[in-house]
């Protein structure tokens, strides 16, 4: 009997999408073995509120049922026969397959090719229902994209760190967070909470939580921020015009709303040829933006989405060694409806 | 007699923004001489966009009468006593000044502060009416904001350069154009015609100019284009997706319209990590920008906004080096009104 006829694929799956949180155990077929896949049994996996876009539909249609899920950690249990990187019984993870980590992997047009197809087809995984993502027994998945976990790193704790993790990490290092840096972050919630920690573990001069509430204060400060601005104080951006060389916004929308903070207002905290990078991504346009306040000072303006294997694996490491925590509540997968629900409510 | 007193204080005012086409000769009273000033008589001032936003009032109130114009070539003609830079009979340029410019004159606190002071001098005289622009004899200013032209440059090539040119050398360096870049230029006017030239001249090793007209091909090789895009051919976003470092975009507002290029075809063009820089202003707000087109690979989008006087200095000797040209028209300075016009109708 192999290891492979030992895994029950069965999956926690949405089968309509207005029932977005009522997930039934389905059994499914994983896409065929090939010579550098390898089985993953699934540990844990965290709730990314991209999963919630995916199934309320919000982000288009799906094929269902649909198995959602992509912040993956678990075992290594079976390998094919021209895997490299990875035996069995390795402590690994998965996570979201992007252009960014495809492109990443290889700089020949052949292994870019070569990693498109392989994006094609997890994308067709998907749109075909069989899509073998988190809230299931186990995955199935080329080594290309696959993480081995630090051993000081509990899986429970590395799992969010795939998405929502490097989502943070990925800009911070791209765009020079470390030594002589100043870094600002708007908004303390699930990628926030990450960027303040990683921005501290890489040694930035400043990391200054900007929040509208004077209660985040200390868990600001817990998380290895070196300033905290409340944006509801006067003359703030006076204060703090020309001071940073990054800014990572949590929620971008909800700047001018909940937050109370012009976008212009964002770009004015920054230096000369300063960034601003918005994390988690709006459902329809970003906010109007004024050319005069971006280039004021000739900022940049960026998005994240996660970011290359490279940087993932260096991430992981520098949690290990740095103690960055990820904030989670852990719950058992049948429960992942309720989690979802959470997540949906803003509490994730 | 002092070569002050020899100098014709005059310029060409526009006394009401409902005639900005309509100057007259001016006498105006310069800002008192200053330890570090220097008064240059005037050659030559190019004609810029942002002139027009200004005589027509569109960029907000101006007090009159007003002298406009901000790509002055000319001699100087007198030195305050800490001049230390230039002396009388220097070939020199002067253009807009900006906060970029001035945060790059010095890195010290104090330093960035003088030179604040300086601008909000600059800004001053313009509010009250008494701004020493180019359309005019003369003009007096800190030598900090002064640029020695190149022997080999002729001053009338060199005047649009200290806007225009800059606002299209700035970018390209900071971003890295050169050996191993690609860049994309999408039109090939005012700004455009620099940005293919100057991108050439640091030896990128691709130069591409994105036209809807067939009829810019000749001009764009001539220019230095390595390749031409027909962005009215069919697959032109499929053939050039993933395939530039940096593209300038003359004028974002156009793209949609004139183009019929959308920003997310222009952000597909860009490798992981690419920039997306926009020349000219728009008047409103950007268009609107889809969040995913953004993030696919992680570009960054800004504007530029002349550059530091290093790079101005660094961009003349490069432009007197490599032959870099400027398309201009020649008018005397009694026919502002008609060169504005010119600018005004899209010629420019």
């Amino acid at each position: 009997m192999s290891s492979n006829t030992e895994i029950q694929w069965k999956g926690y799956a949405v089968h309509d999408t207005k029932l977005w949180d009522q997930f039934k155990v389905t059994d499914f077929k994983p896409k065929g073995m090939e010579d550098k896949d390898i089985d993953i049994k699934i540990e844990y996996c965290g709730v990314c509120g991209s999963d919630i876009h995916t199934i309320t539909g919000g982000w288009g249609e799906v094929r269902l049922p649909l198995i959602s899920g992509h912040e993956i950690t678990g075992h290594v249990v079976r390998v094919g026969p021209k895997v490299t990187e990875f035996k069995v019984g390795d402590r690994v993870g998965l996570g979201l397959v992007s252009t960014i980590h495809i492109y990443s992997l290889g700089n020949t047009d052949t292994s870019i090719q070569a990693h498109k197809s392989a994006l094609a087809m997890i994308v067709n995984d998907a749109r075909t229902g069989q899509r073998t993502s988190g809230y299931a027994t186990a995955i199935r998945a080329n080594e290309l994209f696959v993480f081995r976990i630090p051993d000081a790193l509990p899986l429970e704790q590395a799992a969010p760190m795939l998405c929502a993790g490097i989502t943070t990490y990925s800009p911070l290092r791209t765009n020079g967070a470390g030594p002589g840096k100043s870094v600002g972050v708007i908004g303390i919630g699930g990628l926030g909470h990450y960027a303040l920690q990683f921005a501290k573990a890489m040694k930035s001069d400043k990391v200054v939580a900007f929040s509208h509430s004077e209660n985040k204060k200390a868990d600001a400060l817990a998380l290895g921020a070196t300033d905290f601005v409340n944006t509801g104080a006067k003359n703030w951006v006076e204060e703090w015009t020309d001071t940073l060389d990054i800014i990572l916004v949590e929620r971008i929308e909800l700047t001018n709303v909940s937050q109370h903070i012009p976008l212009s207002d964002i770009f004015a905290t920054l230096k000369v040829h300063g960034r601003c990078i918005m994390l988690a991504l709006p459902d329809g346009a970003l906010p109007p933006i004024q050319p005069f306040s971006l280039i004021a000072s000739g900022v940049l303006l960026g998005g994240s989405h996660i970011g290359s294997k490279a940087e993932i694996v260096e991430m992981l490491d520098l949690a290990a060694k740095e103690g960055v925590k990820s904030y989670i509540e852990m719950l058992p997968m049948k429960e992942v409806g309720k989690a979802v629900q959470g997540m949906k409510a803003g509490k994730g």
